[in-house]
């Protein structure tokens, strides 16, 4: 057994890190972490967990070195950039759900953060941890920079089109996001009071989401040329779920039945995608719990758009499935160890 | 007091008319009818109606033609091409709420709603009623085409930006639009099921909904121009509400200050519009209830994207409330009557 | 019209006052006071109200002497009885909405409250704002304590059975109670976030909520002995709405249809209470955003057990509405100026 | 691997069934039945289980006798007094999730189900499923009668106090139960319309649902004495879950603390049931997808009341769950085997 450390295991992708490593066959927990709630029971706090005989403790760097092979960073940005230094230097495999190695240009991420990385010379070795999009660079991976929750689903959304020529070179791509509260943290705020969220649905951080800036790099790359994205999440309530969807320049005369084939093609192999026949779209119940990717595929010919629509569960694979994913990767494990569990079908 | 008869009171949008109409100075409900629960207290169904003395009646044209002035009819389509020429030989004013008489080309109705247009000598009177875009024509109209719920919020949303050139000329309108699930009628069907929808969102009838051509005719005539729409819709875990994200090409140099500058000089006068200030995106929950429209406006610079987004009550100013506002405006009484009241603040 | 003060004002209760008042046709609105929103438009925090044209002002009680007739203190407790004294001297009619004046023995309040009553001497004077078991008292009153939304449908439920030998004496009343959201305040914590309460039910505070001893002492004095009281709150994934499940032990022999009669007939002159017929239990929905109490009423043969539902709008027959509504009955007002709105159907 | 069938797999018990053994480790799923969609393949009613490889099959006695070992009748009452014969007959195991062999007395049947028990030589042998109570009855049990959801969680409240004294004989049993929307099944109906449950909660078949005669026969035969049952379901806006908060007569002077312990000593071995500390509530939340069982206690001094509350998932411990449980226990299996699993944290 593979030994785990969670770092940051109080937060809403902590816990779910942990649940799902508890049900995994060959990683061992061997510490989760807490700066606020060291000492205390995991039960106590997410009762849900009851019996699983887990205790907080500090996030020590080095004591948990000397514990865990692999360490999970469930932190917010600047933490990651204190903690991965420390870890990889102790020879432990670092998967960071942080923003902090995302973005390759660090000017980049000093714009759109607003504060200086303090990392750069990481930035190079860093797997960008999405493999659906690039599997072979998480083989040995030693950090990788697991994607937010709104770049995986958009990104498994836009990239076949991009790719293969199914949207037309130079596409904008509108992105029209939607999240369930559980995207926003565990920290209890005016947004997040239920009397807030409830029975109503708002866009938020109009053309400022920090998300913003990861999904151009990507599609970028993918498209091999600069990708204008117009990028808008909405809030949703629900606890967990997130739906992207993708609007692109469709080529001429394409048609849904093409577009379907040609994204269940480029998926296949994929463990974790489903691309729903023609006239069929996904819906974030359907993913719920689950490390999955549900895509649907349309045309609107006579707008010329080429509409996908992404469904995922933001804790999984938005974040705790698919940096165990990466894991799994990085390891030379089966890719699905312990994510492979059916969802809760209602 | 105008005497009003509200036909197909049973359904969401026809008790919705009557919860407002109880509340009017100016109207006073002479009858509700309902085929399927005719003789029935209308507070048996709808027990929040406690205490309003109302019974339903059958659909009759001639008995209704005695006792009302003016009637709303809240039926489906192919339903209102059935009665209202009836009514409108009797002298009385119509609302129709279906979408018989929205389009101005009975081979588009006939084409997108799969059936005859029976009384396409009545198009050319039909008003549309939509006052923030063509007040004028409605006052003293025989025949009002009230707006579908998506067209209302979609077009308020993207009139201002292809009427005043913030939109690039030829720019397609991406609507990503999300509605409550009131919307879909009383019906109990699979997708009504609560089960289906909560904690859940989902894309439905994709490049294919019937509200696309409603909005395609509305824009390209106030373009002046044929417009492309790609037209998505969404269902929320809500019960009412509605909220259309619209995505268009922005002008260069175009800033937020200054669209949300033009929107506002554009709904100056309007008593039931409100634009938010630059950084404030409207909720559905905040025109809950209410016959408001309350618009966020924001350019999204880098892509190019000028993003407005309009929430509305579906079962108000997308359906009922707007109908009695046009009742207002055709009778010639305060075009705000009965639709003044504060909704629930959470 | 008379003027009136709203202290507390950016809080739920008291912004759902302010909701109800802007449509009252005696009173105007001469001041909303927030302490930390001062100089703030209410509509900054609460859009729904936009164009309502009211700021936040400085909760100074003699500039509100100057300003108003009548006041209401939406405020958490010790802060009324630190601001009556002073509103009363200056002549102010009071409608305190906090728990301060409900008690009459300020021992009781000093052992819940774990706080010293520093006004024991305005206790006699007080009146219970409960106009369906002491409307008379009210006529006149200078000081109102308004009740708690728990006691509210709580007693409503019981009283008639006290009152008139359904319940045989000395029963035991076991009181299973539902409520929203909202009922917590606006306060964001840990028991507020959406991700909390969504999708789930957990009773809290069992054996130990402070709207206990208010129950006992109502009941008590209308079944004019002691009466035993379990009460058990439960939080409910609503915004609005509160259930009170009422269990009595039956006399023998008791049916529904006696039970449903003697409740009718108790409340057949109340403007705001409908008792439904056998078979047909109240829902929070039907009254929400109403001043209504909704009564269902049925006979457990088998256990004897008496059963009655109480359904009410926590923020409005539970506090805000309630206290309008004794508001009008102590300055001669007709008791339904401002309340008698139907509430959304659906 | 024991095959096993599933007999009415569309409906929401059965697809939980199919869900949960999917990941068992010693079933596999030899059939999956339903009348209407047979011939279909699952995922495509439940995409949640997309690449599951199972299609609806004809519910064919003889033919599912050939390819299991033991089935599961997920049905509504009545279609097991018609399929349990057969099975049994040709020597399967049958775990019965109707009510149709719940109660002994046939007579108690016909008069709450209005319908002749057609099959009563079956009662005697027929093991009531709830291990917790009666563990040692099932191993090797034919025939399993799956307990309904309200009395799962309400026999596993009340027995310790009934068993052990905790409370007075002859103590009258209060079940105040609210349930999830999935426990009205799959069919779409009114009551089960999103609007219609949504942001509300309402008792519904108050003394007399037909959960009733099953918690007394329960509770009589722990008691060994009739008790008096006095059971109110209520319906709450969640798609999972039930909470039975059950209220009993404290024997003199009994504490929290004792009680707390009497009931962790009473369930200390049991591998699906926690009892939290005393103080600790627990939430249909925290055992949402789990086959777990939580329970808070507290006693209410001044009223004499002994609360209990019990949190379930109502479509796993509730019946799926709780079947594959006995089925592990008829079997010899390790009885957690499938079920082990942590359920979403949040």
């Amino acid at each position: 057994m593979i030994r785990v450390a969670v770092v940051g295991g109080a937060g809403y992708t902590g816990i779910e890190l942990v649940r799902l490593l508890l049900g995994h066959p060959g990683f061992e927990i061997a510490a989760v972490t807490s700066a606020t709630d060291s000492g205390r029971a995991v039960e106590e706090l997410y009762p849900a967990l009851a019996g699983c005989g887990l205790s907080f403790v500090e996030p020590d760097v080095t004591a948990l070195a000397r514990v865990a092979d692999v360490v999970f960073l469930a932190v917010p940005h600047t933490a990651a950039l204190a903690l991965a230094p420390g870890f990889l230097d102790a020879g432990l495999k670092v998967l960071d759900l942080s923003a902090d190695f995302r973005l390759k240009d660090p000017r980049v991420y000093e714009a759109w953060y607003d504060t200086e990385h303090t990392a750069p010379g990481l930035l190079p070795s860093a797997v960008y941890g999405l493999p659906e999009i690039g599997r072979e660079g998480l083989l040995g991976a030693s950090l990788v920079a697991c994607p937010g929750c709104y770049p995986t689903a958009t990104i498994i959304a836009a990239a076949p089109a991009l790719e293969s020529g199914l949207a037309i070179p130079g596409s904008k791509v509108v992105v029209d996001a939607k999240s369930g509260v559980s995207g926003a943290g565990r920290s209890a705020t005016a947004s997040t009071h239920y009397c807030s969220v409830n029975d109503s649905i708002a866009p938020y951080k109009v053309a400022s989401h920090r998300h913003t800036p990861e999904i151009v790099a990507a599609l970028s790359e993918i498209a091999d040329s600069p990708v204008k994205v117009s990028f808008t999440p909405h809030l949703v309530p629900m606890t967990r779920g997130l739906l992207s969807t993708v609007y692109l320049e469709a080529t001429s005369g394409l048609t849904t039945a093409d577009a379907v084939e040609a994204y269940r093609t480029r998926y296949a192999e994929e463990p974790f995608v489903t691309v729903h026949h023609a006239g069929r779209m996904p819906s974030t119940r359907e993913v719920s719990g689950t490390n999955r990717a549900h895509l649907g595929v349309a045309v609107d010919a006579p707008s010329g758009t080429l509409v996908v629509a992404c469904a995922i569960d933001n804790l999984v694979k938005g974040s705790g499935g698919q940096a165990i994913q990466c894991a799994n990767i990085a390891l030379g494990m089966d890719e699905t160890a312990g994510l492979a569990h059916a969802g809760p079908v209602i």
